[in-house]
């Protein structure tokens, strides 16, 4: 018996071809009804469509890359259920892979892609790479970078403000009268460039309020994780003169500083006050729970899913945009206590 | 001028055709030195392998699929970080999707897997579907299910032993003294198996003690998640009789709980000690600490990998079997107190 091709499917589903295409691809524009008579079909005839024939075909695999530095990390795997669904609405498998914010597995990522090798375009999250470094690369990768440009480039960025951010972050724990403000993630140019920014508006706080930033409150971090957090508080409250507040780069940060003050008998927001960035889940579960920066995650992952899926059906080069997606303080016990939080 | 070929990346790189091939492929067993010569020698030639047209050829993807039911699960993405490495260095990619625990996405995806759409085989943690119901599907899927074997099957289980483990968890309570211990997380058959063996376990271990279940202590929840383990602490604390103590089918709900309790201005774990399971990195920097099962992550997501792709590769179908990973109890604060913890 010869192997049943699409055109018999739609024959016995009463469809077109393309309408069967559709389903096949995962395309959303199908109704549920047909989409079930056309999968009747399909496991009647066991029909098997070759889908990397039809790949090499029009040169496209279907599938798109999403990278991140580690997987593990609970800001990324909040974005990744934004991303996913979004891409499979669009007809797009995600890829996904985890550099450890290792330079060369990032590079090897990029050229691999640009190679056509297994996706058609890639959302990154960079951690080892300079955004200077990835502009060396080729441009012809559909490539859309997580966070904040902060450099010309040739692709697209999508991010919060995060100067901004940082600033209002800082403020806030001013506006509670603390003036002993450790900040905690601090990263070394060049490839701490989220990092730096974040630092930028730790000092511009500090500058609007008219206060000099004692610069051994601002601790570097090798990354962003609870580990780095509860490390760096148990160094600043060994001092002599410890501080009474706490800007952390992550959540994640702040959670394990959180977890650093307690066993140490310190009260939170009373003896020290936290604040994190990312608004992850679990600092709405912490105790006391964690006073944050929350981007719009929403609409960074979908921003991020149509701007690539745009790149990659774009017959021509388009020029790198930047999209700044909202953010807003949420105020929490941490900084503001139990009975305001 | 004409495209590069393999066979020209050899000559300049010095090396074997076999030798460029792995590398394209991304197979382990390259020294780095021989690593960075072919892809020299790739980038001066511009060289293109046409992976799709390879895959036609050998009739693979080169991807396998795993897929969650969340990927936000902190226990998943740790065990992707496992899985992930281990899928590359024997040269496959990982697609990753998440079902959202929807029987129907779930079945769709394996349906699209046995027919060869995109990954050559799959890795799945079911939750909507039942046992019995994946055993109707396809057996030309090389498929590997995380989590304990409940029926007969034609594909392998990795996972740890369930109802021992839960056995120990709340023997751990009764051994603390407790006498009320509620059970948070249970789910209805078919589709809540993994929670019926915990909830056997919970049972199992009652009965080792001599003592009856107190069934109005036995608490469903519709997910393993955060706000699942607080709204059910909530409930129970609610009641003229409320526990004194909690085995939390995940650390998540176990999380959620101690949330709850806290807020209420209970002590954990003098009032109520609470349980969990899984161990993951959360639990360890939450205050108080959260005891918990502890599942060997690295053996089990090693064991997944390995064991699919011996699937792969094989030409006939090989009996499905189960794997049970070690797992240990690590008592902390949350039942043992700070002094112990």
């Amino acid at each position: 018996m010869r192997d049943a091709t699409l055109r018999d499917v739609a024959q016995l589903a009463g469809v077109s071809a393309r309408t069967v295409s559709n389903v096949v691809n995962g395309y959303a524009r199908v109704t549920e009804r047909t989409r079930v008579k056309v999968e009747r079909a399909i496991v009647e005839l066991d029909y098997r469509p070759n889908v990397l024939a039809r790949n090499l075909a029009n040169g496209r695999s279907g599938q798109i890359a999403v990278v991140v530095p580690y997987l593990d990390t609970p800001y990324f795997a909040e974005l990744l259920q934004g991303i996913i669904p979004r891409a499979r609405e669009r007809g797009y498998n995600v890829l996904i892979d985890q550099t450890d914010g290792d330079p060369v597995h990032e590079r090897e990522l990029i050229r691999r892609g640009a190679r056509g090798f297994a996706f058609d375009g890639m959302i990154l999250s960079p951690l080892g790479l300079a955004q200077a470094d990835l502009s060396d690369h080729d441009a012809s990768l559909p490539l859309v970078i997580l966070g904040e440009r902060t450099s010309a480039s040739t692709f697209d960025h999508v991010g919060i403000d995060d100067v901004q951010a940082s600033r209002e972050a800082t403020r806030h724990l001013l506006d509670l009268g603390r003036r002993r403000i450790a900040a905690i993630g601090d990263q070394p140019y060049p490839t701490g460039e989220a990092a730096q920014l974040r630092t930028r508006g730790y000092r511009l706080a500090h500058e609007d309020a008219g206060l000099a930033v004692d610069e051994s409150l601002v601790i570097g971090t090798p990354r962003f994780n609870r580990a780095d957090g509860a490390g760096a508080m148990t160094l600043l409250l060994d001092r002599d003169d410890p501080p009474d507040a706490a800007f952390c780069y992550s959540d994640l940060v702040a959670l394990g500083a959180l977890h650093a003050a307690l066993e140490r008998g310190l009260r939170v927001p009373e003896d020290i006050a936290l604040i994190g960035y990312d608004d992850i889940e679990e600092g709405r579960y912490s105790n006391p729970t964690i006073s944050t920066i929350s981007p719009d995650k929403t609409a960074i992952a979908a921003t991020a899913v149509d701007r690539l899926l745009q790149r990659i059906g774009s017959t021509e080069p388009l020029p790198g945009i930047e999209v700044r997606a909202t953010h807003r303080l949420v105020a929490r016990q941490s900084t503001v206590g139990r009975l305001r939080g």
